[in-house]
């Protein structure tokens, strides 16, 4: 998701250092005291304008979420969402996913999620591809025991990669819907891609994996 | 698949005891005497009408096929098709998959094959399903060590639940497509069911799941 570069951008983000964590390593092992509570802390990696995360933290109070963004002119339209729900259990990091570790403290995170993931289809691309094996070890040292990855998507060939990728991890695929909005699953917060590509009459997969053994 | 009884059925089976044989237990560890050869032996566990494995045999003259149909009304018909065909390679037993172990040695099959298995929507049926841990574990003992199961299905909830049956058994997921017909996959032989469901513009399911550590 390129969005034109937006010159107050960055001032906006430094007025809202509240949402918008300004040295986010510095929080290393210290996500709870930020948020002020002892919650669970989901992440979501790609966060893009953050209507995924704003709604889950609006139906889950007890859940401390962060949403990690590449690009601050994306990531901006985030914070001005947080901003106008008013809510405190949701941080946004402008960080690079492949920096994870010098965010959170090994086990400091409960759960990852990954929305509508850049597919990268070019064989060549796979290791940029959020669920190859080197990312999924970065979730594996910052997930708890027994952490589990949220994935959805509507690109069926990442789905496919990401099912045979976890499963050469080692991981335990626990849910598998290969039609999320005919599934009767509930509880369901959509994303923006999700608004989009389900308008369009695409399929929506979902799963849900679990590290073993860790 | 239920067919109207056929009066003719058990008696055109017994004439062609080359193709349909009589005591399949009585072959335990000797299927590839009976073959002639040492070929390796993948079966299809519900091989319905036959017409995959009379494609399969005609396509591989190097591999050995034994299909497993618990109807003998519906088994008449593969035999059929393997008499007009006359492929060698090629046999038929009349046993309900329950009684695998009865019928091969540990390590005598080096593949399994299960096509457009009968879906049990239902959660107390979930036990019938062949891809349920109880069977998984019938093909684990007759498989060769790092033997393969090859499923195809137009069901939709009976893959979803296949790939969780498998993953929690501790298989390994080396191949899945979503939408085998739009994939480029090579070397496909349709199925009756698969013909039927993909004329309907139904998608068809494939996945491939080694069995690890055995
Ligand atoms: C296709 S968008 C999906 C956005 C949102 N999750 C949704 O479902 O609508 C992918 C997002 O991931 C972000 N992204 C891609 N690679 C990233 C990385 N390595 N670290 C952090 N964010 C990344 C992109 O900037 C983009 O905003
Ligand atoms: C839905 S049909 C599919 C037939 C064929 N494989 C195809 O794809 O066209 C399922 C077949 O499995 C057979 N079957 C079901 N349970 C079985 C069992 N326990 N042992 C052997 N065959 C079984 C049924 O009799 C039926 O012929």
């Amino acid at each position: 998701m390129r969005v034109r570069n937006k010159p107050w951008a960055s001032e906006f983000i430094a007025e809202n250092r509240h949402i918008a964590v300004a040295q986010p390593s510095e929080y290393k092992g210290k996500w709870r005291e930020l948020f002020g509570n002892n919650h669970p802390i989901h992440i979501e990696v790609g966060t893009g304008k953050g209507q995924f995360l704003s709604g889950m933290a609006k139906a889950n109070p007890g859940i401390n979420y962060i949403g990690i963004e590449l690009f601050e002119s994306v990531m901006v339209v985030a914070v001005q969402k947080v901003l106008e729900s008013g809510a405190e259990n949701l941080k946004l990091l402008n960080v690079d996913a492949a920096d994870l570790t010098e965010i959170f403290e090994d086990g400091e995170v409960n759960r990852v999620y990954l929305n509508f993931s850049d597919p990268w289809p070019k064989k060549r691309h796979e290791k940029r591809r959020l669920t190859f094996k080197t990312y999924l070890s970065l979730y594996e040292r910052l997930l708890e025991k027994g952490g589990e990855i949220h994935f959805k998507t509507d690109n069926q060939g990442l789905f496919e990669y990401s099912l045979r990728s976890f499963s050469e991890y080692g991981m335990l695929l626990t849910f598998v819907s290969l039609d999320l909005h005919q599934s009767g699953f509930e509880g369901n917060v959509m994303t923006e891609y999700e608004e989009k590509f389900s308008n369009k009459g695409q399929r929506i997969y979902r799963s849900e994996a679990r590290f073993q053994n860790t």
